[in-house]
């Protein structure tokens, strides 16, 4: 059985969850799917970068992680970009942090991974919201993919799920809620306490970040619309071009206001085909009770896609996790690993 | 491009489904799937047995069925197990109506298609429900495969879903709405109905039949059940180890009761590792409000996974009709035109 050569960059949150799942899952992932995977390279910021051709020695690289505690095996003094064209990967895992203003290095990573070949998995959002297009080029003219499905919903079914079983279904709108921070805050303001003080949980819980902003201004919805727009519905739009409006001015009143009229507001994130265009936008909206987005609490998100063959279906899932965005990462690999087998 | 060979047996509501959207498609399979296809065998108690090795004239046996009018061209004498053996075809769709008890026909149909190296997609619960392990085994040995999205919620992706895009997570439990018959009642009967008034209104619209035995007390539910747990979870069930509850015993004093507490009550179907044991069950269950499938209203589908990995996944979709089920045979059909492109 050939092994699936692995790099990863970043080992934080999700690059940590990946390795687990890989060292929980090895033997499953063999026996069931004649999987078989070395992890050859990992570039961490603080934990240093390490290369291994023969494999590198994930349970001990995930203690010192845990420990906060800088690599000891395997050190090679390369940047990021000579790791990526010396480490001979079949796959790259680029889980490094989200920048949706510039994408960051994140950009460079991917596209030196596509021209050298190597099959790009990701779950930052900068490089598949700002460059979708341009990056699905590179990697076809490698003969590589470029596979995102952890940047929408971590590894609920959203994009494998348009390009698999919904495959010959025509996709009109998508609408969801696709921030898992906000959709807690909008529970909780339910229950009848102000927006102020329900930031102020959602940060004590770490759901919301110390500023907020990219959450409740609805930037990262935007990101994950921009992202479903390009991917599931073949436009090309820029972030920009999504109008954007956050949950910020909704009041206790508000949510009053609905609760009277058998509805809930929703942070909606949503793409549609008009007049031959595809538009995009985030925006809060009033949804009936008797709608299945309305019954998603708390940090879950959902989507419904509108198709001309099955009407409307609705998904519903985790939007965030270290496991559950690392299990997006293993969904794509084993992709990757099928249509290897493909003549 | 080589294609697709395709018999049908059944030219009832999926049979014609599945024809028109094959014709609506037909240029856009071509180009996006590189699928092709003929149908070559029609076989319809009412409309007559036709076969043509170089693909039949389905617009007109369209527009002959909706007239309910016989088959005009390409008639043959054959019998159904005749016509299986002689049609050569690649894919047999087994269309025929479904008999829980007996399986009836559609079990030699399917049994006889396999063993003459014919992949099998059916929508007719009876082969899958009463003798899964065996068509699957009989599949194997044959090398084609036994596919039946469309025997759970139409061609809402349930089988697909946890085949396809939730692969590598392990499934410890299946809970859902399965009879859209039943849950288009329960949540009539939530507008103040009692029992008998909601079944007269069901019967008037066509949810349910004459005799309404099959959805109300939950068999229709039941032999999905055994499906899930056979094709997802791997048991051997047989129909009867599932215990089965219907809906006749709910009152509206049970339904307002529900009401008080914040819960509606569901027809549940679920399946369930317990012990290391499987075990399916179909009974009335009170759900919270907050539940994704308590928002699962009209004849609406939904199943919730929970995964070791994802947490709880929830699809909902639809449950029914020409076109959506229509549509479970065609995604079955490509997932054949796909894999036979692997080596």
């Amino acid at each position: 059985m050939k092994k699936t050569k692995i790099a990863i960059l970043g080992f934080g949150t999700v690059g940590q969850g990946i390795c687990d799942i890989l060292l929980q899952k090895k033997e499953q992932l063999k026996k069931q799917y004649n999987f078989d995977f070395e992890v050859v390279a990992v570039s961490d910021f603080n934990n240093g970068n390490v290369y291994n051709p023969n494999g590198l020695d994930i349970s001990q690289m995930l203690e010192e992680a845990k420990a906060k505690k800088k690599f000891t095996k395997d050190i090679v003094k390369w940047d990021n970009i000579t790791l990526i064209k010396k480490c001979n990967a079949d796959v790259l895992c680029e889980l490094t942090y989200t920048d949706l203003k510039t994408g960051g290095p994140a950009i460079d990573h991917c596209k030196t991974a596509l021209k050298s070949g190597i099959n790009v998995v990701t779950s930052n959002k900068g490089p598949a919201a700002l460059q979708y297009p341009e990056m699905n080029e590179i990697a076809d003219v490698n003969n590589v993919k470029f596979l995102i499905e952890g940047t929408v919903c971590a590894g609920t079914p959203v994009i494998n799920l348009t390009d698999g079983p919904l495959a010959g279904c025509e996709i009109s709108k998508i609408r969801g809620i696709l921030n898992g921070t906000t959709n807690y805050m909008l529970s909780e303001m339910e229950k009848g306490m102000g927006y102020d003080e329900v930031l102020k949980i959602a940060q004590d819980l770490g759901y919301a970040e110390a500023d907020p902003t990219g959450d409740v201004e609805g930037h990262d919805a935007r990101g994950k619309v921009t992202i479903l727009a390009n991917v599931v519905m073949g436009a090309s739009l820029k972030i920009s071009d999504v109008p954007c409006q956050g949950i910020t001015k909704i009041t206790f009143d508000d949510i009053q206001k609905a609760k009277d009229n058998n509805a809930r507001w929703k942070l909606i994130g949503s793409v549609e085909k008009k007049d031959g265009k595809i538009i995009g936008s985030v925006a809060p909206e009033m949804i009936d009770l008797s709608h299945p987005l309305a019954g998603v609490m708390g940090a879950t998100n959902a989507l419904t896609f509108s198709t001309d063959l099955l009407g409307d279906v609705t998904i519903v899932g985790p939007g965030a996790g270290r496991i559950e965005t690392g299990f997006s990462i293993l969904t794509d690999i084993l992709k990757i690993h099928n249509s290897s087998l493909v003549c």
